[in-house]
């Protein structure tokens, strides 16, 4: 039986980018939302799902932590990161007139991020909200007369038959978004098609309290073991304002050794510590774009 | 002359509840975008504005961040901490058949936070996504031959003429949305409605390079003067993946000894510092609630 793979839908969007990114014939299936996602694993209706955990256009992170962490037994077994690459496009039969656009749809995040292209090159025109970058694309693709555009990702085009007519048209180089791949079993999922950039074990550390120095405690466990932290943030507990958590990313796979030895010293500070897991991550070129002008 | 205050709107969300908790008799603009509410203070469009900083519905932090950033004369003055309360609503002549509504409408972030409530209540409908809390609210006081509901907040409900038929119905409790109100002057926006939580002063601390233990050292430097953190987040720099700065609040008002030095000494270590803002801030009391059934 083919397995089957849960994502953030619909077709189009950056996070299918990531799913076709690391699997191949399997059958891939939208949900409306991340907590839907995730709870398809749990059902065991999926076997993995895709969601992002950072910097994204379709959710956010707090809601893919937020049910993580209520669950027990799902961990992160893989990460891809997806340059967040948005392009002006329109229905084909429009290309020549493009300039002359009477409306452009996109999700209003995207709209932000575009803000300076908007702004230099369409002051005139208002964008128009849509749920989805792929939606504004499909409603693109459906409406040749209207002479609109959409502002999506490359897929998006190639997904509703729409021409790239400026592409890279977002105001920040450097944008990216991570997305995890989630499963039952703590095996780490590698991928046949990009290039590993490294590895790494993410855990969260509660305090015991709200003291001046906790914090500055616990990484003293990290730093004197040369383990890197690549990231550290305060994330609040659903306790109450002002209580916060460490979601905290070690540069390195889990060992027997080192790993264990800074987990087992912080929880007998009073912390709780818990592994969301040790996985690759890979970085996605973003490549495939094609310039219809 | 009023003064101007700039949000992110449309009328109805949760940043509008900011906007009113700490602003009276003045203008109040909604922008459509983050990054058109933070340039609308450049060009002195408005005095002040308010977005959101973590954990929102309409929008995200890394925007806010990214655009803060930029700019080298915006400072933070104040911050209102919003709980997010979701409720569901429906046109007043249909609050005696609400449970048998043919359509639910809300943003897909609103639809994901109800997930529970959903599945429970209303598994055999699938929500419908809106572009904002708000612009379901309109839709469905427009709409009421169709028997539908919105997912939207109290201020939506009385906006839009709608009745509460059943309150609460987010799947997790002590969820909040901090907006932060920006400003051109230095000066600490302090309000008369709203009783003072604390005081805050947020920094960005840029390391020199990605080495294991750097950001210990730059913690020791506040863990020995007791300077509390409350928050301390990384966040990646628009130089490439892997480099990071983190933003830090210090759960302090900017003196004239301890954080200056800490400042200075963490300056030395090679280190980027910049000073967002030192400012109170408040709790709103998510007030304001009365249920039709």
């Amino acid at each position: 039986m083919a397995t089957t793979i849960g994502y953030l839908g619909p077709k189009g969007t950056f996070s299918k980018i990531a799913v076709d990114s690391m699997f191949n014939g399997e059958i891939k299936k939208g949900y409306k939302t991340i907590p839907a996602c995730i709870d398809a694993i749990e059902k065991n209706e999926v076997s993995y799902a895709v969601v992002p955990l950072e910097n994204t256009i379709e959710g956010t992170v707090n809601l893919t932590l937020d049910n993580i962490i209520q669950t027990e037994n799902i961990k992160i077994v893989s990460e891809v990161i997806v340059p967040i690459r948005q392009h002006i496009m329109v229905h084909p039969s429009n290309v020549a007139k493009w300039k002359e656009v009477t409306a452009i749809y996109s999700h209003p995040h995207a709209i932000a991020q575009c803000h300076r292209f908007l702004r230099n090159q369409f002051s005139h025109l208002e964008a128009q909200s849509m749920t989805s970058t792929g939606a504004a694309a499909e409603y693109v693709s459906n409406h040749p007369k209207e002479i609109s555009a959409a502002i999506a990702n490359h897929l998006a085009a190639k997904e509703y038959g729409l021409s790239i007519v400026e592409k890279d048209i977002h105001d920040f180089e450097n944008n990216h978004t991570r997305f995890i791949v989630l499963h039952k079993q703590e095996t780490a999922l590698t991928s046949n098609k990009l290039e590993e950039k490294g590895y790494k074990t993410t855990i969260t550390v509660a305090l015991p309290s709200d003291r001046p120095g906790a914090l500055h405690q616990v990484l003293s466990a990290f730093a004197w073991r040369n383990l890197n932290l690549s990231k550290i943030e305060s994330r609040p507990m659903k306790t109450g304002l002002g209580n916060y958590y460490f979601l905290i990313d070690i540069e390195q796979k889990m060992d027997n050794v080192l790993i264990p030895n800074a987990i087992a010293e912080i929880e007998s500070l009073g912390c709780t510590v818990n592994v969301l897991g040790s996985y690759p991550y890979y970085l996605h070129s973003g490549n495939g774009v094609t310039l219809a002008v």
